[in-house]
């Protein structure tokens, strides 16, 4: 496995392995690797020649109060987890040379943005899709994976690769969840034991939402309204949002007619997780 | 010469000449070409293996009371012209291809673009970088080539892909004039015979700037005054601006002490004109 550590030979290695008709398939992190993670690389190793993970705590996608300095790193640990997953390299970049002084041009996709997240973290994704693209520039691939988990910042790469023609195919892959069904995510490290338990009423709250569309409900305000009570039973919980949206467009919905998700973000303790559900498709727990 | 009128075969046939280790050149234009754009094509010509030119009126570099619908158009004359010159590929694409329903997304390089033609043109330049990015993926060119007649543009697509580490070159070549000196623009031919005599004015004013420099001359407010006077002592002109910037920041610059761009928007008549000098450059006329 190689490290990159600068953009100018990767750049220059993707573009040989281009030359050589060799397909590059690309999974960009932050690194603090979890099993979604791996599950990411693993499918992504099946897709391509040669597989490069990026790990960069990207800074313009943190707002100001939230948690940059202190979002895990350990990159030896990820180096290591890469490595048996058959990653070919890891692209691991410094500040200075993502964001060198007088740096100024951001993407930004205006619609599916607005919602959800974009509400509560305003500017996220905006970051988001500026780091992506230039990931997308330096890393050169054929097709870049994400996961569902994220589901909004899934639905917005998306959007940006189409409009901006980026040549490369976005792939999403489900989330992966712990035995007990919480999803995986860096940030569960931050959670005490009590707050655990807490955050399992997320998923419990999906599957509620399921249950209530498989017994014919499409009515959003009905569902939510179970759905925010089961959250709002567990101690230390409080909500963001509990939305139901159009699957695509990320637009409320009151009824739910075409291909819906429901997406909620809830603070457990002082740690904020995000979880989504498709309607009708398998919720893995 | 081939002319491609859809996305998808641009981006496989740049795609197939990359893969078979070929050099493409890119001008993009507007079409209505004249001989500054024919400068850039030749000299593009010797950059590469393939010179692709896209004829694409941007209807989102236009403000809604901009000159979009009555901008010259005239596909025949050009690609005869083109041919001429040894154009390989003329990308001509549809409004529907390149902005279709629920397009959003938008690129926006936030600094060099505040000053000069972004004051009086607000969401131009927006326009400008984002239908470039996407030639760019889709034209997948080594090296692209832009008129230094529009300084600000040129200044504004440099930055933006440095700052989206975009793995091409950008070239500015200096601006084409007639023999009388009038910068060559597309928007010429809207100036009625006697508003042509004072739109010379810009060009002698602008020859005035680079011998009071050449004097000595360093106030910037006193090279101004001296050359606003001479503009506005032709009939028929109103000004938009006339400033003296860094030249790489495009800020105001109250002396001139660094490398700097003297820059002026003039309407004469109803036709809206830009010119501008750096300092020191030669200026053909």
């Amino acid at each position: 496995m190689k490290i990159i550590n600068s953009i100018a030979p990767m750049q220059s290695f993707a573009e040989a392995l281009r030359l050589q008709g060799k397909k590059i398939s690309f999974v960009p992190t932050m690194g603090y690797f979890h099993e979604g993670h791996l599950d990411l690389m693993r499918e992504a190793r099946k897709m391509a020649d040669c597989l490069v993970v990026s790990i960069y705590v990207n800074p313009t996608q943190f707002g100001p109060k939230e948690d940059l300095s202190k979002y895990p790193r350990d990159f030896d640990r990820d180096s290591k987890m890469a490595q048996d997953v058959g990653v070919d390299v890891i692209f691991y970049p410094p500040n200075e040379e993502m964001y060198p002084e007088n740096y100024q041009t951001y993407v930004n996709v205006e619609k599916v943005t607005q919602n959800l997240c974009g509400l509560s973290r305003p500017g996220h994704f905006r970051g988001v899709t500026t780091i992506c693209n230039k990931l997308f520039n330096i890393v050169k691939p054929h097709v870049a994976v994400f996961g569902k988990k994220d589901y909004q910042q899934f639905i917005t790469i998306k959007r940006m690769v189409t409009d901006m023609n980026l040549d490369l195919e976005i792939i999403g892959l489900p989330t992966v969840r712990e035995a007990d069904g919480l999803a995986m995510s860096s940030r569960n490290v931050y959670l005490k034991e009590n707050e655990r338990v807490s955050a399992l009423n997320l998923v419990k709250s999906l599957k509620l939402a399921q249950k209530l569309y498989d017994s014919g409900e499409r009515k959003s305000s009905r569902i939510l309204s179970e759905v925010t009570g089961l959250i709002k039973s567990a101690p230390y919980t409080e909500i963001d949002y509990v939305k139901i949206c159009d699957a695509t467009t990320l637009m409320d919905i009151d009824e739910i007619a075409t291909q819906a998700v429901i997406a909620l973000a809830v603070k457990v303790g002082t740690t904020r997780l995000i979880d989504n559900h498709v309607f009708g498709d398998p919720l893995n727990t």
